[in-house]
Order: structure tokens, then C-alpha cells, then sequence
């Protein structure tokens, strides 16, 4: 269906085009954002990702379309909670490990997709649950442990306190995730979302509302930068070295 | 200045009309609520109520018109920092004690409006400052006297988070203020107000945004309940007792 | 299914971490939000709860759920207009009553899950609703029976006047709940919200839009603080009582 | 400095156009919104209005550039409270009476535009001043009178509880007033705007915040309906009478 | 069902409180607003009403509830489109012409609910229906005739401009009615509420997003106030005749 | 002080990167936005762009700044009323003429923005003024001129009405600017902005509020394009023609 | 159905207007917005467009009301991904070609509204899909063919930065649609709404959320003016020539 | 002035507590926010840090409380574009570079903040300025320099689209910094903020608008990982080693 050579580097499918360079440029393969395709539009890419890179990630697909595309590619999995669809796994295994901490029962969706892509992603995750501050005691029977994680996933909906919490036992980098848990005031994740944002804490940052999957990105490239150590060369942004007219 | 004679429940000054039944009703004289108002408005109002009162508070004046309304009520104190302007004190005193529990420094002012209030109101304060969440050893190394706090107005801009957490060290009541401390995503405390809202802490409740005043009001309401106990007669909404007809 | 002994102050359930210390800290035991979680989730929470407890609350919940609690809990009863579901009951009664007071009909299921929730909690209710502030002489008729009240819960969609209103009327402390209901500028309940927020009218507070159960629990604990009478020792924040390192 | 003859129906002042047919079409000529225009522009303006119609009225105007106009145009009066600058007088009275009601001594401002408007148009009006809903007894000593006016401008800031209150009352028309008056959750007058559009009470309408010229427009245009009479003829949308091509 | 005698002014049903006395103080009997009660409780309210009044009215009214509703009251007239659910008419007919003019087709049921209760409220209506501004002849075809119009109530959903424009073509009252009509950027009406409340024009004035109900009221409050007259007595505030000490 | 050679398409001054490429490839060079510089970074990219190009405009720059800017560069031009401080002239002339239409005298510095934009890109100007919809005759009476226009640029703020009208008037396209002018409702412009792109009119497009300038760009872009006719070639996206690996 | 003469410049259907003058005056017969009207509405508006036009276009229609449109209009073609249904198309073919880009896959509804009433519009269009700003590599592969269109729709949603980009390649220009693809913080295209009117990129305008349509009508009619070439009379607004009492 | 011993962990100034074991916990001595601070608390505080840890910082401080600070303690540097103050500098660096990246001239303050942290906190910068992404040639002539920093923080106002773009061309992490450059619907940074929040790139995070401080410390904190590397012990969850009962 796909009409492109194996050299190509984006591969045309007319509706989309699959960036195979990405591997080489970020690390890892085009991962397919589910939601506002078609089945039948995300079964073709997903047969253009796995014949070149072997797996194949899909975010946010509800379980009819996720039944439509398996029968077209059926060795994937599907995991409602996280609505992960997802085929093959990393080839190598990224040092450390991310805690994927939640606050609520009800925000687990959201650290289930973050902690299985970071799984898909080939990273150790240490998952805690239902630690919210208003019972402060849950969370700090796991200080030390906390405290022992190389990067933090916390998420959080209704007030969005706990990455504030965490992000001050803590040395190494958080990564903030609200969630659109709650009622009222809470506005559809944005009260969270602004909260974390204003946050006195210092030494994290923020995704978007119910962004499980991007957290997990970001704290992979972190633990990437880890794996091949910082660039010896220098970054010079003195000359305009790549200039096309240069 | 004012046209009233020591009977009426009411006393109109034209651009006022001073509610003089309200410490039968309510337990305390009106307050003057300073933002919008004159000097020489504020001096007209101050003089009736200290006629019939005794005593008088005006909330959120600045420095220059607190000056000229002091020139016509010499006996009273300005504090700058909480904006509070009073004269006189209340006849008793409130049972218990109240924490006035504030997140960071730049809290102060709003956290120092609440104590002040209940000073004035005849109410004793305990003042813990600079405790916010994103270094909980300092608010933890004072768990035991928090508990121990009658009534707990918690003050906290940014993300607003302090409250949560103070609900659920205690049983007792709590009284969330958010601040307008804060820049960007903080919308001038509209995203601490939210998110107190959204708390899932059980057992506060909120006040407007900087509104230290109201929370000092209720916290005394809820001494002053505590003071005359319970109503022994139950209370009965089957029929129209006080229908205008009836 | 709980993996816990009698002896643990927190179970750990995986999905919840259930807090039974909170009983003796808060002294009531934590209560479930209905909402986001599944039905066996809930069931093994509420297992856990009433082993320990003898009773449980889940809030929130719609009657599809509910049906399925019951079947694994089937001693419990469910309201599907304030959609509370609960077995057993408070150990004794506290002090005093709460008025539940609501604007129109269409408010009468938060005004429902306050005052069933007061019930479980021990507390005597009176209910009287539709006595919106466009026809004041439905309120005006129980002027004195309002006044009796220990504690006001104030319910009100729409743009949210009631509150304002009742607590000129009273010296005793007011909870003001705002509800979605409405259209248009009533922006589902945000409107009643900040309106409340607003109000001239002081000694009142404000909780989340429809969250007629956080009221609630802030109305008992008021009760309690009656019943148990204020703290005689002194709140002292001088120095560092409980830190760690002390 | 404006070129128009006397029969001209629109006057080309450049950067105006003076709408001299307002007054036959509307009843009143053209008003000047003061916002955002230099003095040299409103001067012109105001030649231009005064040399037809014999009167004129500024609003929004700031005292500075009043003092200007005034140079030019030195018989009008300036209120530095409404920000209203005027000459001349309405040529006939209106029947009836409005009642201008305001729920705080801070509104007054407002109320004043729309008082001091209604009287330029040649209406009588009756002024209530703080009578804010906190304190009902303060609008219900007035319940009479206030049921006897014509048509009511009920002014408001905070919450804006007060029309609906009002509206309750009586049986003739409301226009309600939102102001800035307030802090925090008020945002600027948007709560009270959005309470006041949310109301329950039926029989009230609503203008922008601040407004109070175009409550007194339209309370004006009420009046001028009573003294003209309904339209004998009847209303006939059935065919395209005024047509161009017709 | 209802337990009230025929001289009670409030009857009360437990769930809600009818107030008689509003036909006497606002001449015309309670309208009962449908979102949000249950068929039932409507039919009860009927009940209640009809005995009294002879006639009854509810709004925002679903075609499954209508149904029920009808079961009890088989004589009413239900329209799905404005979904208005009424019984009986006005005892007699008010003088004058309201026209309801609409912008788009799409804005037809709220254009409906005005005219219709205007209708039951025994006033006469002119439609004209689809004159949006974007082709500006269509509306201009009847200039006239809208000139003649007693009332204007002017129904617009999008950028809700068409109540600018026909405000300035006319000098009789003018009420505008936002519809929730559009996408995007019309934010389910709150861009055409704003834009309406915004308007240059002067001498009209806003009611809810899709309120046709309030507008016709209103509408029917002014002709109402021309049937009867301004009131000859003046309008006096200057003592507290109503108070109750007095 | 800017280090660069006259080859270099990009010329870095350290805090600006100014793009003499831009002429070749969009016609015109860079322009300076003025918000946020200081006077003297200012000067250091007039320099710049003058040597290469003998012209320069900077938008939106306050009075005292272009004063310091201009003693660098003495010959300009600054306009207070648009903010505008230009040098030189464009080259040639566009052909057609640009119609900058705008609703009120407040919203003059706007439209001049827009007008004197296009003076400076060369292209001719027709200015009609004080054209708001609620005086429809004002823009009536030049209907066919309106219609002559072949592009228009109409400038409205308050409720944004004035571009649905006008579009509907002519066939040619009309870009839409909203203005901050109004108060209350009118927030800031967004009011006017989300009423425009509401509109029901079609063929007209809207650029940011208070941004003459940018809809002054895009009408001469038009024109442009009517000057150089459209390109011959077919536009062929069927291969990766510029891929670098191509 | 419709009540109308061939001759009739407006044809009254009662619930509709249906404006024949538009063709002259727009060049193209108006257009049924699909939102919110009844099968059997649009059907009549077709009937009378077809008669007269011999072409017709229904936008934002869903399948089931299309389908039973098709019932009474066979000859009709309905796309369900672009929801437009249209009979006929333009008797002529416009200059130039129109791009199409868009962002992402799930943008491609809303480019195909843009493609298809471009065609139906006789323009020639280019369509470039998923080549949004994270893969920048995919749309610099095609820099020499984008800059040779002769307008550009830009389509996008989420953070909608492509259009910024493709503006600072081109000097033609660009009308931007953003989309409501995307969660959370992209609050269903608000968020991108706002990026493309706040780009610091010259030469764009927007048009509002998932209009495709409106983006592809302005764009004819800037490819309509090349057509027709510029005006050469001056447009003259300095008398009142069209003034109806000229 | 500061009442601690050098043992404490805690020290309390009244209005502050300076937690002196933040740097144990977090690696660097807590760093104080200027902001709504009087200049005699910002000394106080600083006193207490530079006896303990030889090293400060104030954030956000303006020129005149910087220079009465600085009264008390001369050895301090004020840079008033970033607002910050510091002494001394960290006793140790990080490895590899920080490029903080940033779209316009008018963004330079907030990227100057995320420098200077950086450079305090012992890191190596690398700055590129101006590189918006409407002239993409200017960023793309950096594209191999880019790519080779070790971590990215990529400053940018307006619609914010410049993080997306640099994120597609690197593998290492991207923090991003929304400013509140721009006007109208730029929203003082918020549009800027959503933007970066919904952007379509994988292994970004966002900070607070205008948060430069923010993010150059999770910068630093990502290369304090690498410096340290990851933890070599598991992170256990699994049972609640520091529960205060165990």
C-alpha cells in the first residue's frame, strides 16, 4: 500500500507521510498519534513503520478501532486502561530507572500510558500509586525510595499538588503530569495543568493535560542523554555553518 | 453628619446606609469594606459606627486615604503591610485558637489581614509562615501544634497547594485563602483559587482570592458557635412561622 | 484481596492505598470518590473499609456501578439522586443541626448528597428548599427557623444569590455550594462559583461546584469542634517541635 | 471647522460623522463616548451637535480632557464621579419615574451616569443607595416605593445579587448594572455580568459593565414608548415594502 | 398531591414552593423552568397551578418529559422546537406589537420560545426570520415595518451583530437574545452574548445565551407597564416606610 | 556595528538576526517589530536594513523611543497616532486600491497603522471613518465606492460587527482587524476578535487585534499577486523535489 | 415550495431568505450552512437555489440529513470526510492554484473542506498533507513547490505553528485554519486560533476553527480579483453619493 | 538577625524559613523568589544563605530593591535585562552544554534568566537569539550546532512555535519557555504557553511563561544525572520502608 523504496526517507501514504529519518534523528521511530485517524488509515502506517523498524506504537486509540487495526497486524497488544496499542520493543535497554508515581486510582490511565511507553521504550519503571497529599503519611512511607529515582513521572488531576510535593524530596529532574481527573473547578485538567505550572517548586516541568506518553518520551531522552554521555564537542552557534548558501 | 437618631436600626448617610442592627444579627459591628470609597465616605461611616459601637475596621485602605481618615479619628491603628485600619477592640474574648498558616513570604500581607481580623475580633492567633509544600520538613516539623489549632485558615498563592496538605494533617475545620502571588500561568491567583477548589482534601472550604478578612469572619463564627453552644430548640422549616401573612 | 494485617495504618491494595489512619486523625474513615474508578475497584476499597470500620461512603457514583457494588456488598443502600452509596452508620451523633438550604428543585441532588451525607456522618438535618432569591418571601417565611441553625449549607445554581442572602440573615457559620445548573452565562456552575466567591456578605465560605459532600464533611467537623470543645493547651509554632532531626 | 450644511443629514468631520438624523429617528441626538477620542476631536463634536440640537452630552470623559473641552465650550457642566460632561436639557420631561438602585456605596459611580443620563433625557429618578443584598432589611424597608417606579436600574458589583433580588419584587421592567466593583473571583465585573445574565428572576434585561448610560438609554426608551402609545398600525413583515428594487 | 389551602400565598410540595402571590406582585403566575426536574415534579407543580390560575407554562422542555408531563395534563400544547409544554391563555391582551426578529434559520427555536410565550403572555407578535447582516437588503426590505414595531426582541446566534444594527434603525425598546448557534470561535454563544453586551448601539439591552423566555417577559413587562400607566404617586425613599420596626 | 559583509544573506547582530533574504523571497525587506526593544538595539537594526535596503519601517514603537532613535537616523518619519517610524519608500507602485474602512473615531490609530503601512509598501489608500453599524446610513451612502474597492481593510472594535456588514456589501476580499476599544464585555478585544471570526459573511479573513499592520501586509500581498499575475508552472507536490537527500 | 418570482432579488420561504442578488453582488450563489437546519429546510433552500443557480452547496451536513437531502435532490455528490454535499459546479475556471497544506492526518476533514470548495469553486488545487512542523524535513521538501502557489491554505491544529512557517517561505498569500484536533491544553483549536493570530509572521490572516470553507472562499476571492483585474476607477468616499436623500 | 544555630536544618526568620538542608536534598542552597518581597526581607534571607552556603541568588528583582539589597551585601552582581542578583557561583561545574535558544529580540530578558542560572548553577552555555520560526533559515543555518547540545531550552512568545521545531531536530531533551511577548490574542504569554502544551513533538516539557529560572534549573538537574549517573540500587515501592511506624 505504501509507495515508497526502503531508501526513502519520508514515505509517502498520500494522507500521511512517515518520517523514517526520525530513528536516526531522535533515537526512535515515528510513534502514531491514534486519535482522528481511521483504522484503516493508521493499519497502513503502522505496515510502513514495522516493515522498516520493526515496532510500532500507537497512543490514544479506543478498543473498536484497536480491534480493526490488530486484525490487519495481530501480534500487537492492546491495553485498554493506557489505550496503547503497540508491536515489538526497544532492541536495547535504556540505565535507570523512572518512578511513574499517580495520585488517585482515577489517574492511573494516564501513568499506565506513561509507564508502558517507557516500558515499549526499554525503560525500568517503579510504579507508585494513590499517594495524593491530603494523606500526606502514603507517600512519605516511600521518601527514600522516591528519593532514589533517576527520573520522576508524576501525575496528578483535581488540585495537581503532588508534583510540587515530590519535586522537593527530590534531586533529579520531575516531569509533571496533570490529568483531566475531576469535577467542577477542576476544569477539564486545566486548574492541574496551571497549578504545576506555578508550582514553587523548582527542578520540574509540565506536559499537557492527560500527555502520559509525552512524560515517558521525555524522561527516555533524558536517560538517553545518560546512556551516550554529553557531546565532547563544543556547540559553536558563532558562523552560520549549515547556511544553505554556505 | 449622619441624620439618625439613637433608635434606628438603620442609618442612612445618603451614599450609605450603616446596618446598625447587624451586631444583634451577626454578633459583631459592620466592617467597611475601603476599595472604591472616599475618605471622606470612609470618615462619615467610621463616625457612626464608633458613635453607636464603639469600635470600627476598614479593610483594604491604602496608606493615603488611611492618613486623612486618621486626621478625623485620631485614636485608630493603620497597619500598611495588611491594609487594616482600626479603632477599638471587641468586648470579649472568643474561646480557642487559630493558626494562620501561609505559605511564603510574599503571602505575609493577606495571612497578616486574617490574623489582625481576628484580633480585632477578639480572637487569639498562631502565626507559622514561609511553609509552603515544596519543602515539607518545614511544615512537618510543626505537625503536632497544627493539630492542635482550633480552627486553621491556611494562605497560599502559586499553585495553592498548602491547604490540601494542611486538611489532612487535622480534623479540624480549615479555611483555604488563595493570593494573587504568582506571575503567568498563576492568572493572579485564579489558578490557587481553582485549585482549592478542585482539593481533594476533605473538610475546607475557600474564600475569595486575598480575601483574608472572610476567612478571619468565619474562623470567629465557628469560635463564636463553640462559645454559645448549640441551639437547644430544633429547627423546624415545616410550616411559614414567619410569613408576613401568618 | 487487600493485602494488609489489622495492624497496617496504610493497605495497599496496588490501584488504592487505603488510609486507616485516618479515622483517628480526621475521626472519620476515608471515604470513596465514585468517579473514574471501576466497579471491582470500588469493591475491593469498600471490602477493605467496612472490615476495618464497619461502614463505607462512595460518592459520585451512577447506578450501573452502584448495582454491581452491591451485588459483592449487598447491605448497602443507594440514593440515585444524590448518587451516594453507603452502609452502616455513625457511631453516635454529634451536636446541633445543619440546615440544608436550596435555591430551586433542579439543585435538590446536591442538596441531597449533603445532607445524606451529614446523616452518615451523625448530624441532624433540616431541609428546606426551593426559596431562590427571586421570590424572597419563601425565605422570609422561616427568617427565624434559618437563624436557629447551627451550621448553613446553602446550595444555588444559576447565578448563585442564595448564600449572600442567608448569611446576612444569620450569625452562625454558612457553607455556600454552587451547582451547574443553568445554561448560557451560567457556564455550568463557574458562574455561581465566582459569584459566591464575591460576595459582599461576610462569614460564608465556598466549596467546589456540586460538591455538596465536601460541604458537608466542613459542617461536621464545625459540629465536632463543638462537641469536643477547643483545644486547652496552647498552639505553640516557636520552634521545631516534631522535626525529624529533633 | 465642520463642513456641513444645515440640511445635511450626516456631518463629515473626517474623522467623524455626526449622525444629525439620530434625533428624528431616535428621539435624542447622537451622544459622544468619551473612551479613546482627543479633546480637540470631542470639542469639534460638540460645536457640531450643539450648533443643531442645542445640548450634548459626553460620557467616559476623564476630568483632564473635560477641562479642555470646557475651555471651548464653557456652559457644560462636568460631574467628575459619573465622568460625565453636558449642555442643555432635554427639550420636553417624560412621564414616570425610574428608580436608580445601588448595592453599594462603590457603585455609585455608576449609578450616577445612569441618574444623571436619565435626567439630561428628561426623566425623573428616584435614588436607593446601598442596599446590597447582605443586608435585606436595608431593601426591604423601601419595598413599597420601590414597587411603585416605573421602570428600576438596579446597579451591582460583586456578586451582583441585587437585581434578581429586586426583580422578585415588582412587576415592571429591571435593567440591571454590573460593575467592576470587587476583587479576585470578580474579575473586573465578569461575575456579576455572568450572575445577572444567569438569573433566575424573569423580567430583567442586562448591558455591558459599568454601563449605566445605556440602562438610562433604554429605561428612557420605555418611557418614550408610555408617552408616544403603541403603534396603531399594525406590524407587516409579509411582503419587501421597502425594497430597493420594490 | 399539593397540601395548600386556597388561601395559602406559597404552597408547599416538599420538593418545591409555588408562589402564588406572584400573579398579584408581578402579574402573571410562575413560569416553571423544565431542565433538570423530573416529569413528575413538573406534573405536580401543573397540578398546583392549574388549580389556582387556570394556565401554566414550562420552558426547556425535552419531547420524553413533555409526554409524561401531558399523561397528568392531557390538555396542554406542546411545540418540540421551542420546547414549550403550556396550558390555557392570558385572561386578556395587551396593547401593542412585538416583533421577534431572527438572523439565521438555525436560530428559529430560540426566536420561537419568544414568540410564543409572548403568545401565552396575550401580546402580538410579527415574525421575521432570516435578515442577517451578512446580506444586508434582506432586513433593510422591511425597514419600515421594523420602525413600527412596539418592541423589538432580535435573536442572533455567530458574531450575534444583527441587535447593533436594528437598534440603530429604530427608537422603540430593544431586547437581544444570543443564540448558541455557531462553532469554534463562537464558543456555544458566549462570542455573540459579548459582542452583544459590547455593542455601540444604545437603547437595547441583553438577555442569557438562547433565553427567548426572558426576552419575551421583558417585553411583555414594558407593554404591560403601557396598558397600565406610570404610576401617578412618586417614588419616595427618603424614610423606611417598609421597615419593620416601623 | 553590524557584522556582516554585504553578501551575507543573514546578518547577526547578537541579539537579531536580521533577514536580507527577505526581500528576494517575500518582496519586501524585514520590518521592526518595536514592542519589547530597547531604543538602541532599534538603531542597530535601522542600520542595517538601511545600508542594504534604503528603507525601513518599525511598528509600534511609544514616542520616546523613536525621539533616540531618531537622532541616529534623522531623515524618518514618526507618526504618534499609528506608532509608526518609517524611512524611505517602497520602490514602486502595487496597483489597485486598498479601502481602510474603520467602525469609530477610537479606533483612528488602528486603522492609520494599516493605512500608512501601505502608503509605505506602496500601494494607494482610500480612509473612510466613523462607519460603526449602529448608524447604518453613514456607511450606506457610500455603498458603491465600498464596492470599488479591490481589497478592504475594516478596522472595528467594541463588538466587531462592522467587517460581516461590509463583506457582505462586495465580492472583492476583506481582512478584518478587531480593536481593544470598548470596556466591560468588550475584554480588551477579544470580544471583537471572536465576534469576526464568528461571522456568518463569507470571504473575509481576520488578523490579530490592534495589528493594522498585518492585515496592511497580506492586502499588499493581494496585490502583489494581481501585479505579477499567478506563476505559469503547475504546483507539483508528487515528489520530494527540494528533499536534501534528493 | 418557494413563494417566489423569477424576478424576486430575495425569495421569502419563510423560515429562509434565500438572497438571488448574491451571485451578482458576490459573484457566487450564497451557500447553506449545514448547523442546525432541518433535512427538510435545506431541501426547500436547495429547490429555490438549484432553479435559479443551477448549482448548490451545503456545508458541515452530517450523513443522515444528507441522505435524506439526496432523497429529494438526486443528483447530488456528499463527501462524509469534508460533510460538504453540492450539486453543479462553477460555469468557469478561476486563474491560478490554491495549496492546500495540512498539518496532520486528523487535519484532513478540514482540508478537504478548503480542497472541495475550491474545486467547486472552479479553482485548481495542490494538496500537501502531514507535513506539520515536528518532521521539518517533510515540508522543506517541498519548498520550491509551495512557493510557487498563488494563495496557500494553511491547515493545523494542536499548537498550529505550520502556518507561521510556510508564511516566512512564500511571498503570496497564506489564510490560516486552525483545527479543533488535539486534547487538553489545545481546548478544541482555541489554542491554535490564538498561535496563528498572535504568529509574528507577515502576510497571513485567519479564519475560525475548521472553516475550511470560509478559507476557501477568501482565497477565490483573491484569485477572482487577478481575474478581473483591479478596479480602474478611484474609490472616492468624500461625498455621500449613494446617500438615499442624495 | 536570623535566629538559628549553624546546626539547624531550618533556620526561622519570622517571615521566612531558610531550609538550609535543601542543599543536601536537592544539591544546590535554595534560591530566593524577589517578588512581593520588601528589600530589608530579601537581606535577611541572603544574610542567612551566604553564611551557610557562600552562595545566592534573588530572582525577579527589580532595580531599586537590587540596589538596597545590594547596600547590605556589596559583592553581589545585578544584571537588570534577567532581574537577577547573585554572589558567588557553584563550587564545582556540570558537564556538557545548555544551548538556550530564543525566537526574537523582544525574548532576550527571559533567556538571559535560564543563562545566568545556568552559568551560577556551573553550567556551560551556548546562546542563539532571534532564530523565529517565520525566517526558518536562520535557525536551519544552526541545524548541526543544535544538535549536538546536550540539553535545550528554547525561549519564544507570541504563538510559541519555535520548541516545536528545534524538538524535531534534536534527540536530547527540550525545555520550553512561553514569554509573554506579544499583544492582543497573544494573552500575556498564556497563547504562547497552550502552544508549547499541545505541540505535536515528542520529548519536550514546558515551564512557566517567562520561567527562564525555572527551566535552566531542571536543565541543570538533567546534567546533574549525568554527572552523578543513575542510581545503581533498585526503587522499591513495594513495602512502606520509611512509614513513620516501621
Amino acid at each position: 500500500m505504501s509507495e515508497h523504496s526502503d531508501n526513502e526517507r519520508i514515505a509517502d501514504l498520500g494522507f500521511a507521510r512517515v518520517d523514517h529519518d526520525r530513528e536516526a534523528r531522535n533515537g526512535v521511530p515515528e510513534v502514531i498519534f491514534g486519535e482522528g485517524k481511521r483504522a484503516e488509515q493508521i493499519s497502513a502506517i503502522v505496515t510502513c513503520l514495522r516493515e522498516r523498524h520493526r515496532r510500532a506504537l500507537v497512543t490514544r486509540l479506543d478498543a473498536e478501532r484497536a480491534e480493526c487495526v490488530l486484525r490487519d497486524h495481530p501480534g500487537g497488544t492492546y491495553d485498554p486502561a493506557s489505550r496503547l496499542l503497540r508491536w515489538g520493543e526497544a532492541p536495547g535497554r535504556l540505565p535507570g530507572r523512572v518512578a511513574v508515581i499517580c495520585a488517585g486510582t482515577s489517574d492511573l490511565p494516564v501513568a499506565e500510558e506513561a509507564a508502558q511507553t517507557l516500558e515499549w521504550l526499554g525503560v525500568e519503571v517503579a510504579r507508585l500509586s494513590d499517594v495524593g497529599v491530603a494523606g500526606l503519611d502514603r507517600l512519605l512511607a516511600h521518601r527514600t525510595a522516591i528519593a532514589r529515582a533517576d527520573v520522576l513521572i508524576v501525575v496528578a488531576g483535581m488540585e495537581g499538588a503532588l508534583p510540587s510535593v515530590v519535586t522537593g524530596l527530590v534531586r533529579n529532574p520531575v516531569i509533571a503530569v496533570p490529568t483531566s481527573v475531576g469535577y467542577g473547578a477542576s476544569l477539564q485538567g486545566v486548574t492541574a495543568l496551571l497549578g504545576m505550572l506555578s508550582a514553587c517548586a523548582t527542578g520540574m516541568s509540565v506536559v499537557n493535560i492527560d500527555n502520559g506518553f509525552g512524560a515517558a518520551w521525555q524522561a527516555a531522552s533524558i536517560l538517553g542523554l545518560v546512556a551516550h554521555g554529553v557531546n565532547p564537542a563544543p556547540v559553536d552557534f558563532s558562523h552560520n555553518a549549515d547556511a544553505p548558501g554556505s
